[in-house]
């Protein structure tokens, strides 16, 4: 059957791209892609497979049940995109100022469309039952996976399995970890509050542009010197705000940035740890603070046992040379809920495109189109896989 | 004679405050004072004074020559505003959505004109000539005081006096000193161009608000240990940012700042420390940058000559129960031109409002009225003693 | 015949204790443990084994043929000792001032001394050739395996195995890694050439304590900012000591540290990124430097096949109840230099002593005896496995 | 008689140099001064002056009381040495390894004890009488003034007048102030605990190294930004002494260093903010501390009066050919303890010895031996004008 699956994806190809490349022109920022998530809920309309829309907020959950007894197992794809203006000179290029499918989220949604049309011919012998999860809002933490999940929409299911077509994987390579695989993304605003005056005076002041360099000086120790060498941890600064003009001292620092990891255990310390820099360092300059520290996702820990089945899963696939274990990777992902909820493996599908190297993010994004059935491929045999 | 003109310049008061009240209301910034300047011009005109307009830009320059021989002297009034919101509760509040006389020039300028006045009904007796100087453009460098001083303005002028109505030292106290009076004052801007990226992949990066951070911390050396511990400077920021989000690295820091000093072989000190700081900091972390250092007013000097008249002069006038030789203040006049140019002094009329304590340049700043008539006294003394 | 020869070194063991006790008496510094070296040569002389003296220096290398076909294997124990005080309460302390068996090498020693007098009861059954391989100066870069590798010691050699009696390691566990288990260790000297004076008139001087701190607080961003977080570097200054007195500014600055890194690619980071680190202090302080920078061991790289191996060798012996994979330990062995020659592996033999838990090189180190017998049956089964 | 007087110090030259020269040779540390004592008692006692030793110490004051009435003055001539390694090449080195006058106190002593020697001829037409106050101690802090002030030895003197001999002030130069005129200088050390271990694990330390450097880099904001730019402060840091080797991390660092000033309220502050940065950068790194700080010498302030009569005696002095006001001089000095409970005033008698530019304190610091007699004429004329 599975060579049959192939073949109806691979004929199915152009549509493949049309469906992305529509998608690609009419992006949506998270928690408000309404737009796509009537598009999905039309396709499965006209495929005739039962569908729920607003499932946790924007999530659209189509279920397909085969004629044969098996496993459930959801194939999930996000939709959302990100607040970044398209700058790519192509013919598909982004109808919507400012908003960017920058993520490859549209070859996402493509691809589970089209897995969807393809198994809908397959439905009598299929076993099992497959739940297409398409998620919204997966760039912007408390993101789109963890209301899915409270739904009740994965409780019935056995395992989940989803991929990520990476701008900076060959095509042809298919990366995942056992373990681990990519990392906890926090957010955090630190305020200084000094004391503002005239910039002749500072006597009379608490400058918060000093307070605060000092405090970034020093907030490099936390993982220079406070944590296991052995253990990894990102602690960045994004923006550091402060100051109308030259001559005035300013009153405040606004200081904002992001914590990664690959454990709670590391996170909580770096927590600890921060807090205790960011207390002395306005003890040493007699300010105050407020320390605003979001949690967002934590780290994406594949299954063993379903990490190894789609490694496995990808050497059978004919486009995929390589299916290797890697080290993880210090983006998130709130496919992390799912993995904590029921057992399941993230992966990898390459998607370099020629002549295009720009990184996930960046205004001139994009990726190998032909990395879409690959995908199709590597998820349905993990879903068969599975069954056995 | 001085009796008869203090006499007359106490009937005049309820007028002086009329003006200043009337200007209060109608600020203009730096350069743009043009209906103030058509206002000044416009009285001169109804007094019979002959007047010059367009003097160095909106400088108006009225000579009043006496009857009697004797030397020329200058006194100098500045007449613009800041771009600041008045936020006093006021009838005379500013009428000028974020523009405000938070310096008071709107009281040096009615001082003068009522001098002005006075001076005129005493044309007859008066020994030498008296210059009315009125200054635009005072608060913003490069200011009114050098192109006046180019287009020959002072060149006839034997002298230059000046006073600034101050609102932290007490009405009836008068300040100044016999050398430096008040501070150079020059503003920088500093670039730093690192190389932006992923918030989560610090080591593709170089990272300018940690540079940025570490430059501002290392700077506060030049101060506290490169500089003689007898002489004066402040090096302050007033502005830093960088950065726009807070999972990304901010490929540039814009660091603004500004220098105060007593003499200026502190000021080229000061600079060339900095380079070889901002320079050092840039190797350490293989970034560039760029360095823009604008050197503004240069440290106000008073003649220790003209310095003594002034609080001799001061010890003669009734309401003015103290006299005294101050430390050197750090803000900034280009006062300081004049007495580079010619003997002269400047110094500060104690303005303090019972019940507002509000510096200068603060939104709810404003002055003893009272301290206007006592600064034209002071004024004409000064110019009566200088003539013997 | 492995039943028969743990039989005979549980029947050894209380000379094995013996020995080690003796050796813990009369530790000797790495590079000038001549008496040691005897006391392991007389050994084998009574024993009958023929051996080598003087091996790249200290080293005694003794090699008993079996009496059946087979491959080289060496067996590499070490025997220096560190200047620590010996600060325990045991009738077997130190009998040298200043010198102690801090890392239990004299364990190891005993181990394989015993283990050959085992062995030579079964020389006629033994398949292969065990080389025991005594080697000194393991405490002090560049080391004692370096030289006796380049006498040639170990040519004819299949492969080696040694194991490390570790005091943090509960008994009946053995710990190793497939890959990388222990990191490699550098250490350097950095010199701060300021300009010294009077502690009053720092402006006529280059603190090079202000400068040195400077340097030691923008070190923290080369681990923190500059390396891939996914990979492991420590940077530790051990040693900061600058000045004479109190209101003397010091003239120059000592600092000495150690790099630790788990591949020669950081490594190499690491010293690039502290040159430019250095440098740019230097200049931004107009100062000089040296910087010394010495490669001490490699990182110790196990063999996979060979740690494999080793892992269920360790299963088999019967207080072993925890054969395990572990992360890497950031300390240095020159056992690395044996596995860059020849396939091999390192492993620990857990030897944590009830009651005391003092950390290796700490002055109350101690070691669980009882974890003699168990190194040297793991050692021996991995000899015989290595065989088939 | 001032001309006979001044014709008699000339006659003494010789010896003048020779006394210089002999104590030169006999250097002895602040308290340990009982040679040099009774070196300078027997020559009283040689002239027939009354004198009493060992006040408050190893104190000397010889009382000349003359024929004529008059007011009582003491002259004050400090004469210990400092543990500096004499480097001069010349026959009048230090005979005492280690021990120099390295800043003149010698030249102090043989220009009173000659000034003692003439007066002595003059004393039946001297008005007032002269007190030859010969003090200890002078370069260690609690210093020998102190004590000799509360033995009641100058309760009934009416002014007290010293000089020092200044070897970066050019021959026939007088310099003093009417304030301020040497600074007060503290001491203190500042240990930071940390928690020792290996350098190879630095997340289960306190690295006091590190805590110790961010200390210092933050200490520099006190004197950048915590105090008023017109005061005057210096915070050196002379001393930090931590760790023993490369590969352990130091529990403890010790930092110690001096504060200079010109009043106590900024003593004070400096004071407060140190406790505020070494708190905040515990706090930072949970580390604890301790900070033992010592006050010293508090500033030397001359009285107006007095200093002007200095000024205008060294105008009379033939060899002066300037006699300025100067900035203070940020050393110590406790000739400050004098002015503090008498009218007085201590002045600089300039004595740079063409070639030898090296300063005060330095291994090859000497002076320039015809200022000695010039020092003897300005005591000695501003006892006189004092009378009047």
């Amino acid at each position: 059957m599975l060579n049959e699956i192939h073949k109806q994806l691979d004929a199915l190809y152009p549509e493949m791209v049309e469906i992305r490349r529509f998608l690609h022109q009419y992006p949506e920022l998270s928690f408000h892609e309404t737009k796509t998530a009537q598009y999905i809920a039309d396709f499965y309309e006209k495929l005739g497979i039962p569908y729920q829309t607003n499932v946790g907020g924007n999530g659209v959950i189509a279920t397909l049940k085969g004629g044969k007894p098996g496993k459930t197992v959801a194939l999930r794809a996000d939709f959302d995109a990100l607040p970044i203006q398209d700058e790519k000179d192509v013919p598909y290029k982004s109808k919507v100022d400012g908003v960017m499918h920058a993520c490859g989220h549209d070859g996402h949604t493509a691809t589970l469309l089209m897995l969807a049309k393809t198994m809908m011919s397959f439905q009598e012998d299929l076993p099992g039952t497959i739940v297409f999860l398409h998620q919204h809002a997966e760039e912007y933490a408390p993101g789109g996976a963890k209301p899915i999940i409270e739904s009740g929409a994965i409780d019935h299911v056995d395992a989940v399995f989803g991929t990520h077509l990476w701008a900076t994987t060959p095509f042809g390579v298919l990366q995942t970890t056992k373990d681990v695989f990519m990392a906890g993304t926090d957010r955090f605003t630190i305020t200084i509050h000094g004391q503002g005056g005239h910039g002749a005076y500072p006597h009379e002041t608490k400058d918060a542009i000093v307070i605060g360099s000092q405090l970034i000086t020093q907030l490099q120790q936390i993982v220079s010197r406070r944590l296991d060498p052995l253990e990894t941890a990102v602690l960045t600064i994004g923006v550091f705000e402060a100051g109308t003009t030259f001559n005035v001292i300013a009153d405040k620092a606004k200081i904002v940035g992001t914590v990664r990891f690959l454990n709670t255990a590391v996170q909580e310390q770096v927590i600890e740890e921060m807090e205790k820099v960011i207390k002395g360092v306005c003890v040493s300059s007699d300010a105050s603070y407020s320390f605003d520290y979001v949690k967002g996702y934590p780290p994406l820990v594949n299954h063993a046992e379903e990490a190894e089945l789609v490694l496995k899963a990808g050497e059978k696939i004919e486009e995929i040379h390589t299916a290797e274990e890697v080290l993880p990777v210090m983006g998130g992902e709130d496919f992390a809920y799912y993995t904590m909820k029921k057992p399941g493996a993230y992966f990898f599908t390459g998607a370099q495109k020629e002549g295009n190297e720009f990184p996930h993010h960046h205004p001139k994004f994009d990726i190998e189109e032909r990395a879409l059935p690959v995908a199709a491929k590597t998820l349905i045999q993990a879903y068969f896989d599975y069954q056995k």
